[in-house]
């Protein structure tokens, strides 16, 4: 949570972390009014009663105890009292009353999937996730649920990446949307490293949340019409090229180098068996590297964003890409060899 | 060298590094004016002759070929081309003559070292160099050499960091004595890192040589005499605190957690069996932790800047630490239980 309180607190009470002790469990809240984060740990509280601290003090007290330390929080008026072993910290609190929940919709979907599938699909669309961009709805991750499947998709309009993940829904929901923006994204990314279990969603109209654990993720969505994305993917793109994932890897990098700075094209040869890469800068520097793949086509020149061909190293895993092209004005799909998800379609430059 | 010619060259050459192939070998060579580096490998030239090419996008290049490439650089007019397998790059290249070599005088002393006992040495010293100070003396560290021993100090006014390792001297010098400057002293240290064996020096006056395998690195001294720095030095501390040093870490971070940004202070309170650490800030919050110590003075008071205490942690490795004082006005001489070296002084704080 520390991380949440971290953020430039526009008002003092978002740089506290709320604790309420109950009979049962301790519960801790975080929120920066966009993202919050909730989890409960199982020690019982001697007298029920709420207060809120400073949470990244809290946790660097935590982090600088020994290990399997007791910690001890104590409330008197204005004053909280942490103890543990031979060490006491007396911390400034705010009164728990005015700790800004996010408010959370009743949820129109739920359902379960595994988290590291999770991860890799919010991860894979969040390559190609745009930043800043005018139109806002952009600035996030379509999440799509459909027939027990969970679809996350992402275009900043020059690219456009998509993955497919199995997702068990609860009850019967024909068809749900909601776009997750971008700091949500980041979140949940590092949230579920470390859930190798399960996740469960509860995806409203308007807000999100994810539970795993004994922690509570939830975010407001992007209150917008994701654009009709199925239009980006085209359908019949004639010409097929294999491609070695860790060859063209080696050569995105070192062609990479003499890239120019404002522009960063690579113009790429394609030809039955052989791939070219070329590059070159202000300077006048320039860079070239073959290496062998199959394809299926006529020998073609086309011309991208080299950045955004290094991506695709970040969105498979598989040792052989796929890449449909049809002529060096049109797009290119890649997908990994045999697999229709994930899928990353990437316009042509004009150079 | 990237590290060298990245720094915001003022000048176009100084991005560039100097290669000269000779019939035996080929030397490359970087400078920023201050320091500069220079290094030989074994490969032969077909020609002689020499050129300069952008520093990093060499290194880029070479850290982008798969392990084990064979790399050719072939001078053609005003191009330089490098090729390894099936890749081609065209460097930019400006006129070798203009290279501005760093002079360097003859020495007045040379002599041997361990390399990581160097490292050691200047590391403890690093801890206590100022920044930035108008006494720019101050911005570096004193290599002291007598009876074939190396000695480094460094002192900000508020602490003293010293350090004497064994120096097997040349010929016959009875004292050395030459100012290393900051920016000198962090390559060292990067340069000593991976080197367990020997490395040699060649003093002078106003420049300093170190040479390690076919690594050869030189920089100008800080043209100035150093303080009499023995002054600072107390002698006759009478009271005398043995201190276990990783529970005096483990206090030390917990309470600066609770110091003021502004006056990061703690306050010592010595008694014969324990030790107390107390810090507060601005905003009333405090903590207090103690531990046990064995101390021989009488119950006393004494004030510090946290950080200077908390950069013990980096100068000593030994489990104890002994703690020599007179009064809570003066200062605290911190060794290694048993040994002379390093030794650290620090100035207490009036709060």
């Amino acid at each position: 949570m520390a991380n949440i309180t971290d953020r430039r607190p526009i008002q003092p009470i978002l740089g506290n972390v709320l604790i309420q002790a109950e009979k049962e469990q301790c519960k801790f809240v975080a929120t920066d009014l966009e993202v919050q984060l909730s989890a409960s740990i199982g020690n019982p509280a001697d007298q029920e009663g709420q207060c809120t601290v400073p949470g990244r003090k809290l946790f660097d007290i935590c982090r600088a105890l020994p290990e399997g330390s007791q910690i001890q929080i104590h409330k008197d008026g204005e004053k909280v009292t942490v103890r543990a072993g031979n060490a006491r910290f007396t911390l400034h609190t705010l009164p728990a009353e005015t700790f800004p929940y996010l408010s959370i919709s009743k949820p129109a979907c739920s359902g379960s999937c595994l988290a590291p599938a999770l991860r890799s699909a919010l991860n894979t669309a969040a390559t190609a996730m745009a930043q800043n961009d005018a139109r806002f709805f952009l600035n996030g991750i379509l999440l799509e649920i459909q027939d027990n499947l969970l679809r996350c998709v992402s275009t900043d309009g020059h690219r456009l990446a998509m993955m497919e993940i199995p997702f068990d829904v609860l009850g019967d929901t024909p068809l749900y949307q909601g776009i997750l923006p971008r700091k949500a994204v980041i979140e949940l990314l590092r949230l579920l490293a470390s859930n190798n279990g399960e996740a469960t969603l509860m995806l409203a109209e308007t807000s999100f949340v994810l539970e795993q654990d004994d922690l509570q993720f939830s975010c407001k969505l992007i209150d917008a019409k994701y654009p009709e994305y199925r239009r980006v993917i085209p359908e019949n793109h004639p010409h097929l090229a294999e491609v070695d994932r860790q060859e063209l890897k080696n050569a995105l990098q070192q062609v990479s180098i003499l890239t120019a700075d404002k522009n960063p094209a690579t113009r790429m040869t394609l030809k039955p068996e052989q791939m070219i890469l070329r590059a070159h800068n202000e300077e006048q520097e320039d860079a070239e590297i073959g290496f062998p793949i199959n394809f299926s086509g006529p020998t073609m020149e086309i011309a991208f964003n080299i950045h955004y061909l290094l991506d695709t190293t970040q969105i498979f895993a598989e040792e052989t890409l796929t890449m449909r092209l049809r002529d060096g004005g049109s797009s290119a799909v890649f997908t990994s060899a045999g697999q229709d998800t994930p899928l990353y379609v990437v316009m042509p430059m004009r150079i």
